[in-house]
């Protein structure tokens, strides 16, 4: 049985892309309370895979993933997920909206649905919690007539009643989660590659760096810089390109751009998907 | 008097950019209880300037503050703050660190200060809070021998003993805040410029428009790419530059730049900061 490491608790939307990561039988899920603890038990072999949150996420810190990928463990990215934001009011059977006189939510989440409970409850009667799953759990738990903000799974693994769904003010909010693995995953025709450099922080750096892209056609869906604590003076990117780096143009590209980078490392190669 | 608003509650670290902000008495601060507000607040004359955050926050969505500036408001960035976030552990005067049951803050603020709780206490007795100010307020106002993690100033105002400071995990975090309002600055002759614009989902879109900067020698200190709702195979890029936009050499290359972009826009051009 393959051990597939996540960030609980059940029912937030890291659980949610688990369960669609796991859908094979073959899968045994493991929940862990931090992100480090998850990496790191997929770097020690207590677990096979890890699904962690990657941009935009309700439930970590994203940062944390990217810092540690580069700087703590040695580990592949070996695919990725992109899972929609999609919130529910939900309570306990027999209550309506107009009962509800608190809700309660994670922080983003709550942010994530101002406007909707601008209409029908001022500031004062929200409530943050540690998670959205969190919660749905106190409402199940608690006597009085309040509400959670959470995904649909969590309605159904603390049995609550979704009064109201996509609640969320905008309908283009998704996390992305990638898979870690310990070994490299193969191409298949369609990938990406996630990589980290570092280049002079100079007029000119970023680009000497684009050029090797550039030059071979090579296509850039994403690119971050970051502070570089430990080499002063070098600015550190996060790149996404399309392709995997066992194909030629790629691997070439990545090679010349590691010879002229202080700092370089591939986060992996894994299959695209189209959100 | 200069109305300068903020993202509240008192004693929060966005508080304190505030306060450092506004050293000079001629100006008054008016505490707002969302990002939204406070922009739409400078936007419609209500206040003169706003210091919002902008980068690794930790009471706020950042993106928020970006996307607003970008598609919702035409406001000017006039200047920047970064605060480092130095976190202490407080709580009723006569209490321990061995008397606390719990500790209460921001979940941001829990984790960066978690290798610290792991030495004293486990993970069940910590407890989410709006901000790190209204942890400090809860301690203030329960009984229970609780503590909160906040910085000095909120220490201050809700008079408690910090047990112990600096107990954040790692001491290069910060956090920079910008200051928005309705009219531009003048050059001072050491300036960054921030702008967004988009590029042609291809490979070398990005190249092409680097190649502007790199030619006339402009320095990029950050670039970030953003999905763009609402222009379908463009690509958006935040980019800060050094220099200003009334320098002759910065202006050419951003009106080169704003001939070739579908989307185009300076947030501001002000005076650097270093951290």
């Amino acid at each position: 049985m393959i051990k597939v490491g996540y960030l609980g608790p059940a029912g937030t939307f890291t659980h949610d892309a688990a369960l669609i990561f796991v859908k094979e039988s073959k899968y045994e899920l493991v929940e862990f309370s931090s992100i480090q603890e998850l990496i790191l038990a997929v770097a020690g072999g207590e677990v096979d895979k890890a699904v962690v949150p990657m941009e935009n996420s309700m439930e970590g810190t994203v940062n944390l993933t990217v810092d540690m990928l580069i700087h703590e463990v040695d580990l592949y990215i070996v695919g990725e997920l992109i899972i929609p934001i999609h919130h529910c009011l939900m309570a306990k059977s027999g209550m309506e909206i107009g009962d509800i006189t608190k809700v309660l939510s994670h922080p983003q989440a709550l942010a994530q649905c101002r406007k909707f409970l601008d209409g029908f409850m001022d500031g004062g009667k929200r409530q943050v919690t540690e998670s959205t799953a969190a919660a749905a759990m106190l409402v199940m738990e608690s006597r009085k007539p309040w509400a959670a903000i959470a995904n649909h799974r969590a309605a159904e693994i603390y049995s609550l009643n979704v009064l109201k769904e996509g609640i969320q003010d905008n309908d283009d909010n998704s996390t992305r989660f990638v898979v870690l693995a310990s070994n490299r995953v193969e191409k298949t025709g369609d990938d990406k590659t996630t990589l980290a450099f570092t280049v002079n922080h100079k007029p000119g750096g970023l680009y000497q760096a684009l050029k090797i892209f550039a030059d071979m056609d090579i296509n850039l869906t994403k690119i971050e810089s970051r502070p570089m604590r430990t080499l002063l003076g070098e600015y550190l990117f996060l790149v996404d390109l399309e392709g995997h780096e066992d194909e030629a143009g790629i691997g070439l590209a990545l090679e010349q751009l590691r010879g002229q980078s202080r700092f370089f490392k591939i986060l992996g190669s894994y299959p695209k998907i189209y959100p």
